[in-house]
């Protein structure tokens, strides 16, 4: 479904008055502080996050997942929903996709869809979690730490099958989030396992693009519930200096064990030039993949406060490949991503309100009251004007989730590709 | 499958003389420390576990499931696998079932096999967190806690089908585990949600045969991962007194928030009178679902001495009703159910060697010290001979997964069943 | 220290053209919402929270306490700090005391200077949780739940003598923290410990006047870090019901597990009519006692929220009573309490914001979404310019922080006390 | 107190019989296995843990301390009170000393009790988480973090003191536990504070002299709240390569956030070769300081296994330096001592049971359920008969916890020292 952007504009004219009057309002309260507003509103523009290619169907747990209708059942259906979504928010015009579930019969077809829709192909995705049919070895035991060579090999090869196919859309890097772990005390030896690992990144470095970044992700537990080979920060980082100036750590919110300084995380990382990926959800629990914003939206904003200080400050790393890593269980999932987008740019843009010249005194000072009145005076500042007006000028909707709600997308989903259609994902 | 008596026996009569030779060592020992082993090997004897028919195929996690082989494709041979357990192991006399995974066509062909099994059927257990197909209502945003009170009647129903069930096939007691709650804050109205679902439990509770229990499980995530309607002991509790005298609380041992003191919680439900029911299983991080024992045994001991001193001294409460209730995603079920049941046993045996008596005493001198000294000297005596010779004295195997092993059981169901046969769960 | 109110207004006249200027714009962004910005500035005027006696020093950990300068030796100075936040804030009209930190001498006195101030006296609270100098019994080893009856008649009539006190300064409210734990398995008997506190707790409920409230504090951990009494809210809301309908529940939002969903609970506990008290901070990994609004400001959104609607809806459920309990080891002690002030009241407005009937609706559909995005367009409004003006109404400090700079209070509290006093407290 | 070695013979006799029958049957149990039984008793005696010198008083929260009796008042008894230890449990030769607690007067004095004792001087410690009387800068914002370069400057120059007083006193190694941290967001810059720390250790590992090592150790929070500057592994890991060969990581076993997994965390830095300390206790919630085994007694037995395993694999890796750092809140301190030496001993000879070629075995073939059985096989083995007669043979105690009773030695000491004597610590 594509939205015509006369229609966009009208519906945006309905609400252009109010916006005008909070939006003004706004830039002086903005000036009064000495913030360029124009700058602001450039950097909000600027903004963009990849969607992962599997989150645009209803998510489930192991105890099931429901019905929703609508959604779609291939790549290029895939792509149009993300290109609707980009045309709502202006922020999305990246596609990570993930094999083996979107697996490319047509790259001029696929390209092209792409190609109008305005969309990106960011980061790639392996897929070594599952068994597919007709698969040779299964991954039930691991995969690039698998104790058979064959195994390994399988899962290596497959990874640089994914190379190959994102070097032909255009994509720049490789993402292996590995679930390889265990289940048990003793079930691994931990340094072979970890050994093995290794020597098989090795392999799949080697074969990366000169001009690829290499991501590696962490998590504490899930779907192995006693270890996981990747479990933490410091592992990822170690594996990433060890492979070479290609390899990056990359972050997710939710794979932290509770309490987690992740902020802390994200400086160190930055200050060592490792910071490689971002996805972003929310979470109470655990890798809860809720809407993002929707539980710690302060937690994103000192998250936000990092990166865009590393941004700045640590030239040497790179700039960060944005995702969106969340599951919808309940919510439709377009709405979900919409109402991310919405809180990822909120925290962004009161983190770069952020007074860092008068922090950085405050913080010289030990004046430890005064360095949380300026950052909780950006954080209570009311910036959702500055993106609305972004957004507007870009020709995307005032409101994205209203105008969604407005055209009766999911419906008209639903009048197209049915009820029962099925998307690839969790 | 079923196995010979005269081949269980002759495998046991290897590994006799061993373990004469360390039973009589156990037996000394405790006898030094006035220890009725006679008494002990009757409890060990008597004590029985309920297996749920859903935990005998593989299981997985919403990232994927690997494939076993020679899963029981029905009830019947559902329990033809708990019958098994319970030949080599003599601790798996009952079975729980799970509706409508295990709907009954055929009464007394069911019965007529428990029975041959020497099977009694525990519990029985609704499923209002999943769709069934034909189903005219969705659980999607609830089920006893739902705004819409045509799907609170549709689960209401089923539950008072499950008695109804379970009734016929001679259970006594219902377990309610409600998997209502909300992914988001502000999904739910917390006070309605829970008045709709006490107002829903009365229903099911008003049908509930007078010589029956209501067993209310509670658990604080997952599949909701902000909200649970029913999130921890406290609200079961609740709920339970409010119900009436045949309404207790469930204790699931994966169903807690990270460090909880869980064997106080059994300690004080207890005193109260209240706790019905018993899940057993292990974890690390949440509801893992792993076998018991094989993450925190210690932590099961300490649990098992309140049990003991509960059924010793809270006479009214009744006699709990146990079960495994783990999720076998790596390991054989039937092997990992053999290392449970175990486990169980194990930790039971050691707390029932604590000296109650010398306890006491010690902490009415506070001597902390010393009541440290008297649990952990029973927590590291080696209770293995006692429960061997417990179980060879009933026909049970001395080594039960050493049997099932040297029976080549496994191969022997994949040869019976096919490799492709699936059991329902999760 | 007391301020000239003419030099409040003074001061507040600088700002005041801002402030119209941005309280207009915020009044006109309410009215569009059909909000009564009156009903609401009159609902942040009445608001008043508790502080306690024994949290104007510098704070410290089992490591060591850092030094600060100027703090209150005695009860009249202890007032003094807080007429001076009230004068401040206008919201901070009650003392909560702490014996025997705070053995009053002169009751005419005392009573005469907190009238002086406008303060009231709140809650008292009892300490059996450290021994004192010339104490006939210890309280090592528990104090309401001790073994030894002394111990515990000592416990219970040092609370009887708290109430007597309070009573005679007008409290009307006993609060109940019980430190009573283990350190290590097998130390207690629960089930024993649980019995004996139970009793005593009747003694002292016994002795409570008509008009008063008895407030049961629960903790997990800390300083006992095996077992605590009452562990959770499930066990005070069971000894509120037993001792009857004087008894209720008071929730310390540092006294939880993690991952804990403590807006249920307040919804819960108020259901049941049964939330007594409340004591507001902040923490990250346990009861870490920081500022208000430091660390989760979102969750303190969400749990105002069920108090709102409790407040509401319950009217059984006694309007509870707020206290800071935060420990302030490295912000001064005065400039913490105005920021968490400020931070409560924020928090208190946003909610106030929530549009209820529309928020019903949303959860009567089922509209998750919808409902989030309600929730969140009140806590993404900016809602100083309110805060500001009722406080300026009520004679208060615009920018209370920045007024206590600017009048260089600490510095004339050192001039005055001198740099080497220390206020009781932990 | 010194026992004579007559009276440890005589008591130890009284049990003589029961050991050797106990011990013989457990002999023949394990050659059936084909251990090498007297090449376990050799381990078990060459077992030496160091005893930090602030370990031998009443330890306290930040809600207050309880009164002990008879405690060691200065070095010289200090060191007694290790000796005594040592005598009991022939594990204890070495002592940690800690800076500047342990200020040293008499270098002689001191050496030459230690002598006397059997005692050795493993890692020094220093101190820059709290203020001293008569110290210049404070370290209440900090020390090696501190923005102040003076500040920084005293924290640097203290460590190089600790190590001129260590290396005096024949010690070879220097632990730094850095509280540095901060306590709100915004409070420190990640990124500065982590280089200047960096920049600090610097300093002091130029100073180590050729044949020393740094240990960094790590935690996640406590005493500061909301940052630790070393929060992790990965962190002090990161410091470590940074530093050099000398540099190593320290493991204490209650720094992790909740449901960490730390035997794997060893593992890894084993393979790394930067393992280099290793700090015992157990906890429930956070950093609690309990008594070695008193509450995961499993997870001590899983780490242990890594540990064996990195020695016997990981040449390059040091031989770690083992550490008792627990608070003694509610026990005599020289009876958790005994204690926690025994668990730890009692976990070591598990995992030295271990059959790590079947284990190996069984890992290679992706054997889950057999590698469970063969830890469990070794966990449930009583080894305490193999302690004692390791502990007999050189002239330890065959009971130490019995024997410090049965001597009265707490008494003895509260007679010769008072019952007010108070030792530095915690």
């Amino acid at each position: 479904m594509r939205i015509n952007p006369d229609q966009i504009n009208e519906i945006n004219r309905s609400s252009a008055e109010v916006l005008e009057q909070s939006y003004s309002q706004l830039a002086d309260q903005l000036d009064r502080k000495n913030i360029d507003v124009d700058k602001l509103l450039h950097k909000l523009g600027d903004f963009q996050v990849a969607i992962p290619s599997w989150a645009l169907g209803q998510g489930g747990t192991r105890f099931g997942r429901f019905k929703l209708g609508g959604e779609p059942s291939n790549l290029i259906e895939k792509l149009e929903d993300i290109g609707l979504l980009h045309q709502l928010t202006q922020s999305a015009n990246m596609v990570s996709l993930h094999f083996p579930w979107d697996s490319v019969l047509d790259y001029q077809e696929v390209k092209a869809k792409a190609s109008e829709l305005h969309l990106k192909f960011d980061a790639v995705n392996s897929n070594t979690f599952q068994d597919q049919i007709g698969q040779s070895h299964s991954y039930k035991f691991g995969s690039l730490s698998h104790r058979d060579k064959s195994v390994r090999a399988q899962a290596i090869a497959h990874n640089i099958e994914v190379i190959e196919t994102g070097d032909k859309l255009g994509s720049k890097s490789l993402t292996i989030w590995l679930a390889d772990g265990s289940n048990f005390p003793a079930q691994h030896n931990f340094q072979q396992a970890l050994e093995r690992t290794t020597a098989s990144l090795e392999h799949i470095y080697q074969k990366l693009p000169e001009d690829w970044k290499l991501f590696i992700e962490y998590k504490p537990y899930e779907p192995n519930f006693y270890s996981m080979v990747i479990q933490d920060w410091g592992t990822s980082f170690m594996l990433a200096n060890h492979l070479g100036d290609k390899a990056y750590t990359l972050v997710d919110l939710g794979h932290h064990l509770p309490n987690t300084n992740i902020e802390q995380i994200v400086a160190t990382l930055m200050n060592q030039n490792k910071l490689g990926g971002f996805h972003f959800n929310d979470s109470k629990y655990g890798d809860d993949d809720l809407s993002v914003g929707s539980i710690k939206p302060y937690a994103l904003f000192l998250i936000f406060i990092e990166l865009i200080y590393g941004i700045e400050n640590n030239k040497a790393n790179p700039y960060p490949a944005w995702m969106i890593d969340a599951s919808h269980n309940t919510k439709d999932p377009l709405e979900d991503l919409i109402q991310s987008i919405e809180a990822i740019k909120i925290a962004y843009a009161k983190a770069l309100l952020v007074d860092q010249k008068a922090l950085a005194q405050a913080q010289e000072e030990n004046d430890v009251v005064l360095a949380q009145e300026l950052i909780q005076d950006a954080f209570l500042t009311d910036v959702r004007p500055l993106l609305q007006k972004s957004r507007v000028k870009k020709g995307g909707a005032l409101n994205p989730l209203g105008m969604y709600r407005q055209l009766s997308v999911r419906q008209h989903l639903i009048d197209t590709r049915g009820s029962g259609s099925t998307a690839t994902g969790l």
